[in-house]
């Protein structure tokens, strides 16, 4: 296994030379925010959300992301279908639960997206991921109240049986597909302050994901690179407020140097 | 009655002591903008549009925000669905009127929400106010062109038949349960020349509603407390642009002895 | 034919002495950050998305801007009714044609909207506007790989034929009505690496255009403001993120002094 921080330095080099397309089919609060996260890592974003066109524009895609944060059962059906479409072409999917355990819309349809697709990655907090992992995980409307630290084991056996990385975010990252797990120490409290940096997470590992073959090294890569975008931020802002403009760009500008030497990853497994 | 500084700073106090869930059906415009002022005001948002999810999320939710801005049919109906909800479960909902007087499915909305809810504040700008109360308002698409000033019996009026609690924004905001009725002068022009600062003084509304048992201490702590967050960001901001990165900021930041300090609030009853 | 300053400085200034409204029916990832350009250019957005009310908005504006960044059936309709609402009324339309050339969906809106309405102008990037043209443009998603160097001759030829002014943003934007046209070379590349530069470059043109008989002189002035307004954000921006709220600063600030020294347009009639 290369080094974490080279699976972040690499990563970020590759979508910066090939500049690939991520399709988000996402939530109305953090469109234009993850659409410039996209523009900062070095990708294109597009976002055509309708059935209508979803499946034809994922031809022109890299990665495809699907965040289910403001759902409704049309947007569903249009997921399904430009996820079968990226499934067809070997476009990875990479899928952000975003409250699932807190509705029944959005517990079926996370697990139907999850059961129905061939998914890359899976990202979100530990409550929406034990909710898809069916354990039972205590999600409060979309902030979760389980402590990632405590549920490794049964992320690493979902990853292991769902044959998925999964990448956990909160105070510890965790990435894992079942038999390498990484946990990842970087970021700031700033970035839990700021609505849709978890939305934003996901869309990193889109990114990285679209440039890079393996998707365990995408999404530990992207959520490295992501989290010290945050602590660089942290270090300009005056707030919540002030942070965004900063993170973004301390990501367009993030460098192999900068990341060789904040990276705090440790193997797990 | 408690000074109208204490209704600002033990408001803000306890949102920030419980985080209560905010539920906002709210208009595209402003998702993000209102989503992270939740978030410095304390509170946890979610938005949870469509009907087949809206009541169950309310569930969860310690006040239940609905704003017109960007209407459909289908949306109405979610936000009545929601709101009977939240009127079975106690939890206070906020009305943001937008537009109301502009076009006939705005003026229908809001009365018809107005009619079969039990709204605990209506917040909004004079013409808005006016129109939901049969007053002829004058709107001009979404923005008024009535003073607050000189309405001032109207909306008192208004509030006491209505039983709501009425607070209308402006050059002087206006906040009154019909017998109580403060006049605040706080604020900054910035505020007006950037969109969603009505919008998001509706979010500031209901997060104190959240929090705070009596309705017409919240909407006026929350008032106060808004328009002093704009006085604070609009010394540090270079035009309306930079206000809103600082405007977070000064939200997320501002306490008690500042609330005190600043709070130009009259009793005009 | 005055000269291009001119066409900048004495629109804007029609812009602020009358504070037009402007109708946008446009995508939801630009919608915040269109509705703060909308302001700072000194009008006032509107946003009545449904068919339900978006022609009778209409009869509140000044200018009706059509984008069709994420589209589905019921907004191409609502767009159309909007738009031959406008048309009786004498409002011009100016119609975003946003990955037109990509999707099926989008190059058949695009093309029904041109066809249907009388559109006051167009603005899109060389491929969307090639597309629409029938030229063949080479569109990837909403991201053009034409220069617009090389299709001078193209959009001169579609901006005669179909009696339009065509606004063709690029390293040089052009703008031309058929007979005159102009090449702007003023802005920053930094204003590619935001999100919704483009879409806001055609609010620019549609504030002008609301307050501007001639839509050439409108188009013309509108994207020498905005891209002035780049230059001096990007003296101020630490990168993409900061650009945003320094450029909305300087739209807001943007004077006749500032436009005669900064502009660089030229005759290429």
């Amino acid at each position: 296994m290369i080094p974490f921080s080279e699976m972040a330095s690499n990563g970020l080099a590759a979508v910066r030379a090939v500049s690939p397309m991520v399709h988000h089919l996402t939530n109305h609060v953090v469109m234009n925010f993850t659409a410039n996260i996209t523009l900062c890592m070095g990708a294109a974003p597009v976002m055509a959300p309708c059935i209508e066109e979803s499946p034809e524009m994922v031809s022109f895609a890299e990665a495809l992301l699907l965040n289910i944060g403001t759902l409704d059962p049309p947007l569903v059906k249009s997921m399904l279908a430009a996820g079968k479409r990226a499934n067809e072409l070997g476009i990875p999917i990479i899928l952000d639960p975003v409250g699932a355990g807190a509705t029944r819309l959005r517990t079926e349809a996370a697990g139907r997206l999850s059961e129905e697709l061939d998914i890359a990655v899976i990202r979100g907090n530990a409550g929406e991921v034990l909710a898809l992992a069916g354990a039972g995980g205590k999600v409060r409307g979309v902030d979760s109240m389980d402590t990632v630290e405590h549920r490794i084991d049964t992320i690493r056996r979902y990853a292991a049986e769902s044959e998925r990385v999964i990448a956990v975010t909160g105070a510890m990252d965790i990435v894992t597909d079942g038999s390498r797990i990484v946990g990842i120490r970087n970021g700031h409290p700033l970035m839990g302050r700021v609505t849709g940096t978890g939305c934003g997470a996901t869309t990193a590992v889109a990114c990285l994901a679209a440039a890079v073959d393996d998707p365990f090294e995408a999404a530990a890569g992207a959520l490295i690179c992501y989290a010290i975008a945050g602590e660089l931020a942290a270090d300009k802002a005056g707030g919540p407020g002030t942070f965004v403009p900063h993170f973004l760009d301390a990501l367009s500008i993030l460098d192999r140097a900068v990341i060789n030497s904040r990276t705090k990853a440790e193997d797990l497994s």
